[in-house]
């Protein structure tokens, strides 16, 4: 049922299509807000467009009553800001809707990201306030990252989140994404990517096999049985093409019949049934115990439809051996987005921060750290300005690391492996009222200092 | 603060990329679950390939609460059909991966979908077990489209139908999209379309500009006025770049003392103040006091700021010229996805369904008609056999068009200026119920002949 592909492919090199049928018109920059350029424009004619600046992306807050959050979609928006040109077909588009001058067409031309960028590295987790991304730059050159920064960081760590949540549900057992059709399709990918980053085992979708080399795995849907004239033809077909090693679907019609029917066609050494449909822990039992008792005891039971982390959760004690999560995965289980925010924290060196209302904002180009008792587990998250110095404890450990210096990206950066590993020892030290399900507080506070 | 492209411009034809910078690597085939493949694999190699099928495309039931669901990614779809194609780049992946078999790939080469594809048209109503899409094509050729299909019509069709609801509330006023850095980068562009097919007046989204014709709106952020000296700084260099008709962002630091400054500053010619936080509808009053105690009784007022239907309703009496509207609509306002699904319902003429537990299906092709009242109020949803002649009344409407005919899109489709003329059509002849922002059930009731 698990394929794996031998190696991950890359993202496209900047001119360089891979396939020989088709493409989309891209460069990424014009995944950008009009005003991100507006602002430009202004900032170009009257001389602040060169100041030093500071962005910052941070969460004001988890989704209400989420423990955690993860970081997701750093390694895209490396790959993103890299392909982040303004060619002929960019600069046309915005010449002919006018939605910027001349002098600024002529920028848009030359620009190449230039700056710094540090951030978390993905697989981390992060609580309200945590300096996710730092880009510095001057305004103009970071400026026009953030709707692309959002986008993806938003996204990706809102799959992830949930993701991880559900990884957890299961305690160990294999997880398969398969939410692609619940989803834009190419939002579909990135899912398929986070969710493999918060420890599922695989995803259904082919081209998060090509992007991003995730393993991927499917069988068969309803409609195939229902193609055949009956059940069993349909079976036989299945285990001719994929060997009995294959999973068989079997609630078409009847459930007992077609598991009856499943084990007479591949034998003892059918590799699962999956059930997609009624009470999936009344299913489960009985469905294990048939097929113990035709001596099918190594045929694993995957169930599927309509799975989140809760009911997740409640099969614990069932006969599962793995669960196709789509739906609830994709759309981030309530939480479709992480709500992050990309803000101007520094100008010339000194800090800036807005003053109105109810949604204020803290200046200054910000670090943090997250300080850990002795047995290892999590106490706080520490964020101070980068200009103060604090002290590190010997189980404390800093968060951001650098992902740019010059526009260029650095050298040994994780991969997605390393990010999947980094996730599971960042939830090993997460206190254990951090990772109940039941809403509540962030597992940790955030001091700012 | 609008501004309008002169004209669309398409998907990108196969083969061409159209920036000089970057490719993505795309053709559609890959946006496919794994177990599509080996479906295929297994029916080709069985001869049920062949077989002539009828795939259909239905929700079992709105979103929760919800009153209607509103057609969207049609055209989407037709364009991603006619880029699903296996090249070399993809064939590669699928032999590396060992998806599925050479005779399989060699199937794949020479892949292009040859069948009819009619449908509900963008902008048109749907309720549940409305056959919004049929497939009808041998099995090999139709069930390769489900996972591309469903992507598209779920994403599109749930924003759409946010937004729809979002364009009720605001009764006439100006809607502008802002939801890209809330969504997958790629998501943000589909969004933006599906939006303004809803009746939203314009997106921040550059790549929606190009690749949909769609107006782009958008002047400044917290960000710039930050970057100056002072806001006055920065209101005079907005000025200055974009006139005085442009929109300034009057909360950085405190409202009256902005909405003074702007006026000093752009004189009473000002086109519109934003306001982005607080207590809206306060302000908004406050503002217009403001505004025409100064002379600018022309200048207009937009709000944004975690906006949604609700709000949206609830601003209906204040002095709001134009919304601008974020995460509520990229998200689908609680409904990320549409929940439509992609069953086989014939094989060889004969209906087909899956009967095992509570996901019932109805087999056999289906059309259907909307019945209205002499007034033209809507009053059912009826679905039928296609084979069953059902008699339509003057003032009844049969929903399903053609799409394509032998693999090639049929002539003279709507625009997507004619598909939000339709929607607009249809919503008129909802029952004012229907129409409610509350929950209930839906509109109308569907009836299955």
């Amino acid at each position: 049922m698990f394929r794996s592909v031998a190696e991950p492919i890359g993202p496209p090199a900047a001119g360089a299509g891979r396939s020989s049928l088709g493409f989309w018109p891209m460069s990424t920059s014009l995944f950008t807000d009009h005003y991100e350029l507006t602002m430009l424009a202004a900032a170009l004619r009257d001389g602040t467009a060169d100041r030093p600046c500071v962005f910052e992306v941070f969460a004001r807050r988890l989704p209400e009553g989420r423990r955690y959050g993860v970081v997701a979609g750093t390694g895209r928006l490396l790959d993103a800001i890299e392909a982040f040109r303004f060619g002929e077909a960019e600069l046309e588009l915005l010449e002919r809707t006018d939605v910027v001058d001349r002098a600024t067409l002529d920028w848009l031309a030359d620009y190449r990201f230039t700056g710094d960028v540090d951030g978390y590295p993905e697989g981390e987790l992060y609580f309200p306030g945590s300096p996710i991304l730092s880009v510095r730059a001057p305004f103009g050159v970071g400026v026009v990252l953030e709707t692309l920064a959002l986008s993806i960081l938003n996204h990706d760590s809102a799959i992830a989140s949930a993701a991880a949540r559900m990884v957890g549900a299961a305690n160990g057992r294999r997880m398969i994404e398969m939410g692609s059709r619940r989803t834009h399709e190419d939002a579909a990918v990135a899912s398929a990517r986070a969710a493999y980053l918060a420890g599922f085992t695989a995803t259904s979708n082919l081209e998060a096999a090509r992007r991003h080399g995730i393993p991927t795995a499917g069988t068969c849907a309803h409609a195939f049985t229902l193609l055949h004239d009956s059940e069993e033809e349909a079976f036989r077909s299945q285990v001719e093409a994929l060997g009995a090693g294959t999973t068989l679907l079997v609630d078409t019609y009847d459930i007992t019949n077609g598991i009856k029917t499943a084990v007479e066609i591949a034998g003892p050494a059918l590799g699962a049934i999956r059930i997609d449909s009624g009470d999936l822990g009344v299913l489960a039992r009985q469905a294990r115990d048939q097929l113990d008792s035709l001596g099918a005891r190594n045929t694993r039971i995957v169930v599927s439809g309509d799975l989140d982390e809760y009911s997740i959760a409640a099969l614990r004690a069932e006969p599962v051996d793995a669960y196709g999560v789509g739906t609830s995965v994709v759309t981030g289980s309530g939480a479709p987005t992480a709500g992050m925010v990309y803000k101007l924290v520094e100008v010339d060196g000194r800090p800036v921060a807005k003053r109105s209302s109810h949604k204020e904002s803290r200046g200054g180009r910000k670090s943090a750290l997250r300080r850990h008792k002795d047995t290892g587990t999590a106490l706080e998250e520490v964020v101070h300005p980068v200009a103060e110095s604090v002290e590190l404890g010997p189980h404390d450990r800093v968060l951001p690391v650098p992902l740019m210096r010059g526009g260029q990206r650095v050298e040994g950066l994780d991969t997605l492996a390393e990010s999947r590993e980094r996730l599971r020892a960042a939830l090993v030290s997460v206190p254990w009222e951090g990772l109940k399900l039941s809403r509540g507080e962030p597992a940790i506070p955030t001091t700012f200092l």
